[in-house]
């Protein structure tokens, strides 16, 4: 069966977007503790969108970032005054993208392509301009609009919405599994982009495919020869 | 203004059920690791409780348990036989409770008292028999039932469905701050009992109050003194 993809649609932080930079600021700002804190920083964003959006409570990404930095700092008992606070949000808006980025969203750019993210849309507005990626997306897709965060099915219908694609038509990439799975559950192609060679995760689903970087997405998206073929 | 609760709903683990047994026989199992692989496998458990809840995929608490534990032992490269892992989840029907449950209960006598938690019920039923509680509680209730897990505001609406009382004279308490958030956002009145000595998460909630142990409970529940007005 052939895919019959017409539109991409790419999880931004860490799958688009290097997060590395905010690690490193942790780290500047707290040596020796950068690591854990950037860490359980992260594990707390992601917590809380989950607890707000089962809890109904959402709040955009940019405030719930920002409440796990103030728990992250409290729990690792670390003084964070509010010019350092400020300092390391606004990492966020200055992100590198991985560097196979350009070159992938190049080869791709027969098809539809989109950025679907918790990110806000001043985040993403701001990560995507700040990387010189500006005008190389149909679309960029924040989960603001239907306030709730992944893995909701309300966020992967977004992708079909704006696009005028069928969500059969529609390719998923992320490099988080929860987020694939999500995704799949869905009812998306899903593709794990596994940056960190990461153990799959046991939530009952598989990526369609799983692939070290974008490479190995544009050529099973884009090979001729028929190995995009299932 | 009078508290007026008629009914008090406790979470299980971690909160009346002592889990360092699992942790004790996480290291028995693999010596050095157990304290790592204990707080991976909880995280994880949590995680995946979430993610389905949000995604729509439930699966119960066993279920999703075992699953956490494969994804554990996987992650930190840990083999773990069929017969490791068995007895690894058996610990879970086999909890102690907290030195300070049996005489917060038969203080609370006069109140509906009730266990609102995330297990299974045959989870729950082995574990309150196995410590000796039965015929301590008005009612036992699993998520199960609504087949979502906390922190869904239909968990928490089960307990004034099932005992009868509205849920302005439900009080719940448990230790997870997370779980009070969920609790305390659906409109409960909400009791931390923070064993942990934990800072409090930036959940935009805060318990009502906040007690080192169920004798605090206890305390402001049954005080004829007026310290339970607030």
């Amino acid at each position: 069966m052939k895919l019959g993809i017409q539109a991409i649609a790419f999880d931004a932080y860490g799958t688009l977007f290097d997060v590395y930079s905010v690690i490193a600021l942790c780290e500047l700002k707290f040596p020796g503790r950068g690591v854990e804190l950037s860490k359980l920083w992260r594990a707390k964003q992601l917590e809380y969108t989950w607890l707000r959006s089962l809890s109904r409570q959402y709040e955009d990404f940019w405030m719930v970032t920002e409440s796990a930095l103030v728990f992250a700092c409290r729990s690792l008992n670390l003084a964070c005054p509010s010019q350092t606070r400020e300092e390391l949000m606004e990492s966020y808006l200055h992100l590198e993208i991985f560097s196979d980025v350009k070159t992938a969203l190049a080869k791709l750019s027969r098809f539809k392509l989109a950025i679907l993210s918790n990110g806000s849309p001043r985040m993403l507005s701001a990560v995507v301009k700040n990387a010189g990626l500006n005008g190389l997306f149909t679309d960029v897709i924040s989960v603001d609009e239907v306030k709730i965060y992944k893995t909701s099915p309300r966020v992967y219908g977004l992708v079909s919405q704006h696009l005028g694609v069928p969500n059969i038509a529609v390719a998923f990439a992320s490099s988080n599994f929860w987020d694939i799975a999500g995704a799949k559950s869905f009812g998306l192609w899903t593709c794990w982009v596994n940056r960190g060679k990461l153990p799959e995760e046991e939530l009952s689903v598989m990526p369609d495919v799983t692939v070290p970087t974008l490479d190995g997405l544009v050529n099973i998206l884009t090979d001729p020869t028929g190995s995009r073929q299932k």
